[in-house]
């Protein structure tokens, strides 16, 4: 079994050399997170660097009208293109390396190939998508819905920020949407990230080639009750949102739990939010994924039942809303055969999408994640050691000069 | 018994009319709940309305140095002047009535007893408290502790609102705090209130007399877990603080009906607050109220007990940080009494903090209620009939004729 270690060495300094360039952009000194929100400061700064990298290897930068990034070490009419990377753009507060690191990676795998005298057959481009995360216009993989056309390019332009800046007025234009002649030109897509558990760590190896992304979604809940006195009001005259609320964050977890699945509240907002106010409406988001559709679907029914009984109970209204559902994503099986024999890496399944899930459905995609050693995710305290985060860059280079040949 | 019904006629347009001049003044026209908070522009242009009427009625405005407005209708250098008033600041989204109402009565009755060509024996005073609800700067009754002296000056000054601006900068000077010598020119205090509940309801009433305060107070519980990805963290793996907020939520819920007491959680802040995030951290506000101050500390004890066995199975830590409490406040005894029966109104109790139950442990204090026809309150749906508040205008014009003979 190849384990892809790195011990001190150029490859290790130039991706120590590479990283540092970026690490403070975006990061909040308080929590020690990221706030690079698609298309704000950090990370059109980021943009900005992503160009300047390109000009340094002479791959002249494509945008596609929906905000994605493109370098090109090669001719695009050639076609058949292999094309790798990921996205800026983090969660409040999130790590540094759920993104940045498939880009990273991406310039120094070039570099290696460059200084193997590798000339590729067939073109190799670097991609830089858009608001991957949702974090700043709530709808995950946005860049990479619009270029494959899977969401609807009105809707994507007026989707609004938190502060009321709509898509469109964030890019500078209405997004052009579906690009099926710069698909076309994609022949395979790898995306390379840090992994988001610690399956890894659990199967001691530096680096994994993705089986499939678990079929996921997004559902709003809103349940409404009537706002009055805290100190005044007795209990059975309340009409209380938040104990509904309470009651279906748990009712979630359990649900989960008793079918294998993941489900998550990890957002809310409360009308008026105030101490001594009982609360008019609680809103919460429920992120539910699960191994197999039919138990996704079977968690979502589970928990929407039990929060409507409830609500019955607290005299309030409950009503769940569907913000966005992917399904079961499998990567393309030659495909990821063929890398994980090439890398001698163990195979495994995620929970998490991404934007190699979208562009699964039209172009032949695979995966490869990185080690994380706490298996810990969207927050300041993700991590990846150096040396693993070399073996990854190691590993990216050795798939496209095989792709590539 | 008299009922105090005031049909169409002077007393009831006067009411209307100065009712209306306020009754814009910081309405948010989406909910139609008021924002008010204290300082900011609505409340300064109440407190501007508070010295235009002051004038208007030859009353000289003093202001204490901590916020509070008072208008004087005679000498205050003759002391035991008989003081009433209340507060112009809302909660979020709060009603019209909780505040305003005994200010807007405040100059009505003055008015009454004008027309009635009555000279009080003793001074009248009006007043304005500032920071009652607590809802900008985090303590009620802000003003009214300032000037009896019940919070540190330096702490109050120190108070931040969301935006980070404190206190000292809101008022434009450091408070001074505790004043003594203008509390001692105080011989009485009657504040008129809207209830805050519905037994004036039941009890087919206008105008009730307040018995005592419930002892209250507010608690922050800090659940501090571990922020990770949402899709792809086992939920063996997770820390997950909100499962222990959820469950805080409802366990303060249980424990509060079993002692016929009062416990809401009316607000949240997660970080970082994002759909496919486990938080790092929840923090919940609990209020809590009971009849005695035993069974509101075992409701809090029982609380946090159950909080931290949940936490314990949820990997979660949790700390409760009591930030403000306030014991039983019971009103002279002999004031309400006289009071009750000059109108002979029924007396209850209450479980909403005032300006009155600060100042109760300083000078004889009383407060009236005035029937809320629906119980709701800090809520835009709170309200009260035009005819009960001209009753109430009524009714605080007799306790002020009566008091200043």
């Amino acid at each position: 079994m190849l384990t892809h270690t790195v011990e001190e060495g150029p490859l290790l300094n130039r991706f120590r050399t590479l990283w540092d360039e970026i690490a403070p952009i975006g990061r909040d000194p308080r929590s020690g997170g990221y706030l690079r929100y698609a298309l704000t400061e950090p990370e059109l700064r980021l943009r900005e660097w992503f160009r300047t990298q390109a000009d340094e290897r002479g791959m002249p930068v494509t945008e596609d009208g929906n905000g994605n990034l493109f370098a090109w070490w090669g001719d695009p009419d050639a076609g058949d293109a292999v094309l790798t990377g990921s996205h800026f753009d983090s969660v409040p507060h999130g790590g540094a390396y759920d993104g940045p690191l498939g880009i990273v990676s991406a310039w120094l795998a070039v570099d290696e190939l460059r200084a193997a005298g590798v000339t590729p057959s067939r073109p190799l481009v670097v991609a830089a998508f858009v608001e991957e995360e949702g974090a700043r216009f709530g709808v995950p993989c946005l860049g990479s819905r619009l270029l494959t056309g899977q969401i609807d390019v009105e809707r994507a332009g007026a989707l609004r920020d938190a502060a009321g800046v709509s898509f469109a007025e964030a890019l500078g234009a209405r997004p052009t949407g579906g690009d099926p002649t710069l698909l076309g030109r994609f022949g395979t897509f790898v995306e390379l990230h840090v992994e988001q558990g610690r399956a890894l760590v659990e199967q001691d190896a530096p680096v994994a080639v993705a089986t499939a992304i678990w079929p996921h979604g997004r559902w709003r809940f809103d349940v409404t009750g009537e706002g009055n006195h805290a100190g005044t009001t007795r209990m059975a005259d309340r009409r209380d949102p938040m104990l509904t609320y309470a009651f279906t964050v748990l009712a979630a977890n359990k649900e989960a739990r008793l079918r294998d699945a993941h489900a998550t509240v990890g957002r809310v907002t409360v009308e008026p939010n105030a101490t001594n106010a009982i609360p008019s409406r609680v809103t919460g988001w429920l992120d539910a994924r699960a191994a197999e559709p039919e138990t996704l679907t079977g968690l979502v029914e589970a928990v929407h039942t039990k929060a409507v009984e409830r609500a019955r109970r607290d005299g309030t209204e409950i009503t769940l809303t569907e913000e966005s559902a992917t399904p079961l994503v499998s990567f393309d099986n030659g495909l990821t055969d063929r890398l994980a024999r090439l890398l001698d890496a163990p195979v495994l399944p995620t929970g998490a999408g991404h934007d190699a899930g979208v562009l699964a459905a039209h172009v032949p995609t695979a995966m490869l994640f990185v080690r994380n050693p706490t298996g810990v995710s969207h927050s300041p305290a993700e991590s990846a050691d150096d040396v693993d985060c070399a073996a990854g860059v190691a590993a990216l280079a050795r798939v496209l000069k095989e792709l590539t040949r």
